[in-house]
């Protein structure tokens, strides 16, 4: 392994590595790493292992392993540390370096200004473009993902950008006022990161200035970083439905993995104890005839998957934008006709084949009535369970699954066990 | 609308637009807009919605429409039209556009050959800075996202890229030869597009050469469309899991989102079914003790949510290429014991709970057994079922729920009424 990363194994790939063994073999590679080489790999690791990491590091070794890092990288990783070994660092560095990296570390993890690196190329508007030519000489290598020259005033207000490939097309007389965008996608150092990444995919953007209320450039923001922000929230989604963290390491040991899970588990056991209590009404009915515990979880499971689709779609729909007050009521019409329709066809198979099972018809229609009442309100739940939570700030994702669920198996044993107390 | 669409709202968002809003509003909006717009719009639209309105076009629309767009764009649009009306279109274009976009139709879609852009501009590696500055003065505008011009010999052969930032901050009379990169990351024709997206990723790329298997440049990807590729994979895992399409329509009509849910619906019923028949061997037990049938619901349900969670932990290992044949053997014992200390932890708690319920020590000590069995299950289970499924090249974010509720629901039922059958 030294001789790969001796051999110039990309930083990211050595992360892979890293993420991709247990947790021994991890430390043993870890120590095979060189100071200064450590800064890029863990930007490029998961939370979890991440903050291990740093955690083992003192402030110079810190220092080191940061020194090659822009900004915004290395104000990522210093966040994770307590705040007096912070303190610490910040006090080694350079001032014009601590005061940039203070300024990320300002705003919100998850806004533009949290994202931003602060290393930006402006340029006048009255320079002509041989002037900017031989100012860019000066500069042995442009930031990285410099796609636009950002044009300032004296007062460092964003007036338009210069992109890069139009001073190559373009006559060396000409100023730059004549040649930059004025039209520009700006962002707010506050907006979300995920505004941020979905302007960067509907405008194509590779990069984006952030800019102050007062419209003073801060910095810009760079479609590297944006992939890492849409890989990060889609993971995050389908992590949460499962009552996961996020970064979770996939080779987290036994007694952080055992303690994360036992929390969900309790959450769903609140949840099953309700189902439960709910059974534990109709315990008479069920001592009379059997027959209904047999068939009783295929009310409650169809219920749960057609409500778990319903879900899916609202909070999809929702990620994406496409879900607002003005069409939540055509999705809850869209879903209970859908609804109606699966819940008679399933209703019909499965009447046939209670009847057939236990010979009994009564057995048939009540199990058909509890389908179809199940399905409705499947439909019902899956598309308003996201949408309130939503409106009361709760991730849909996390808690909509338990929530749904535990409303479909209630309603499912209380139709199918209440229609057969009444009807028997 | 008609004066947003006129004021120059950006494509992407008309599209954001129809994507947020039922059918029949969405129609009148899409007659709204001009055709030589509807192309660039069009690119931006789910599956759904695209081959709806592709299909309401005729070819001399479909031609105005796409004329706008990239190569790549345009092969993305026109492979979903019927095979005649493509033929069709690629008849009335120049004969250069034809051969660009049947050379991207030439590879699946799914890979580096349907993503790139035949429109590259080369360079040979003789020549010096000026010469080519004075080259690219002759282009009204670079393709999108260039910032790399392509070194190649005579032949086509790629030998070099050269950052256009660095023509930028280099001296005139410097030769390509002198300055270009040679370390260069190519992508293969035939390459997935998923390891397109991790090598972006990783590599943090703007562009990338796509290159025939005998090293001749075919075209170049760009990250914009990389961008689109990691949006839809993820959408893709989280709306499998539910048994949905990729690129469901939010606001599709009553009869494709009934058709589409039945199938899924129909695959849970025979799931559910065996789970039932699995009851129906402990009839007589529940008919002696209906207290099995209430407490039942919470054996399987706490194996249930144990086994998704390590289910989700697994694909997500297996969709970052974390998880293989080496270590599955780690992640096997690690939930193992993990299921032991949860296993064990709720097993007493659900027991005490039965036991204050219904009085009974041996009622207690069966659940407590059951519980236990159930959550070691679901740790093996959780673990295997993605494992195994991916060697057998099946989605396990489609299918992996569905078998490992079934198999925790089968254990929790059979354990829990079998132990109670052996004890009572
Ligand atoms: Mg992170
Ligand atoms: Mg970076
Ligand atoms: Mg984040
Ligand atoms: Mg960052
Ligand atoms: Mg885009
Ligand atoms: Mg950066
Ligand atoms: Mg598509
Ligand atoms: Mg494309
Ligand atoms: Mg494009
Ligand atoms: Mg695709
Ligand atoms: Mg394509
Ligand atoms: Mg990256
Ligand atoms: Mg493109």
């Amino acid at each position: 392994v030294r001789r790969l990363l001796r051999r110039g194994l990309p930083p990211a790939d050595v992360a892979q590595l890293l993420e991709s063994i247990p947790p021994r073999e991890r430390d043993i590679l870890w120590e095979q790493v060189d100071n200064p080489a450590k800064g890029e790999i863990l930007q490029y690791l998961n939370d979890d292992i991440q903050t291990e990491f740093l955690n083992r590091m003192d402030a110079s070794q810190l220092l080191v392993a940061t020194q090659q890092l822009d900004n915004d990288d290395a104000a990522d990783l210093l966040q994770r540390l307590p705040h007096a070994t912070l303190e610490n660092i910040l006090s080694m560095m350079t001032p014009s370096r601590r005061a940039s990296i203070e300024m990320v570390l300002s705003y919100p993890e998850d806004t533009a200004g949290g994202l931003m690196d602060t290393n930006t190329i402006t340029i006048r508007p009255e320079v002509t473009l041989d002037v900017v030519l031989r100012y860019l000489r000066r500069h042995r290598r442009l930031p990285e993902s410099t796609d636009n020259l950002l044009v300032v005033t004296r007062h460092n207000e964003l007036i338009g950008v210069l992109p890069i490939n139009r001073i190559l097309v373009s006559a060396p007389g000409i100023s730059v006022r004549e040649i930059m965008d004025t039209d520009v996608v700006t962002l707010t150092a506050l907006m979300h990161e995920d505004e941020v990444a979905s302007i960067f995919e509907r405008r194509d953007l590779i990069s984006a200035p952030v800019i102050s209320a007062d419209n003073r450039l801060l910095g810009r923001i760079t479609i590297d970083d944006v992939v890492d922000v849409i890989r990060e929230n889609s993971a995050r989604t389908m992590m949460s439905m499962a009552g996961l963290e996020e970064e979770e390491d996939t080779f987290a040991p036994v007694l952080r993995t055992s303690r994360r899970r036992a929390v969900w588990l309790g959450i769903n056991l609140i949840a099953a104890t309700i189902v439960s209590i709910a059974i534990g009404f109709f315990e008479d009915t069920i001592q009379q005839i059997a027959a209904l515990a047999v068939l009783m979880p295929i009310v409650s499971s169809m219920g749960g998957i057609a409500g778990s689709q319903t879900l899916t779609v609202l909070i999809r729909g929702l990620a994406l934008g496409h879900v607002s007050g003005a069409n939540v009521r055509w999705l809850v019409v869209r879903e209970l006709l859908s609804g109606s329709i699966n819940g008679v066809l399933w209703a019909v198979i499965v009447a046939v084949m209670a009847v057939a099972r236990f010979h009994d018809m009564t057995l048939g229609a009540i199990i058909a009535m509890a389908m179809v009442i199940n399905l409705l309100v499947a439909a019902l739940a899956g598309t308003l369970i996201p949408v309130i939570l939503k409106k009361l700030s709760i991730d849909p994702a996390l808690s909509g699954g338990v929530l749904l669920t535990t409303i479909t198996d209630v309603v499912g044993f209380v139709a199918f066990l209440g229609l057969a107390t009444a009807m028997y």
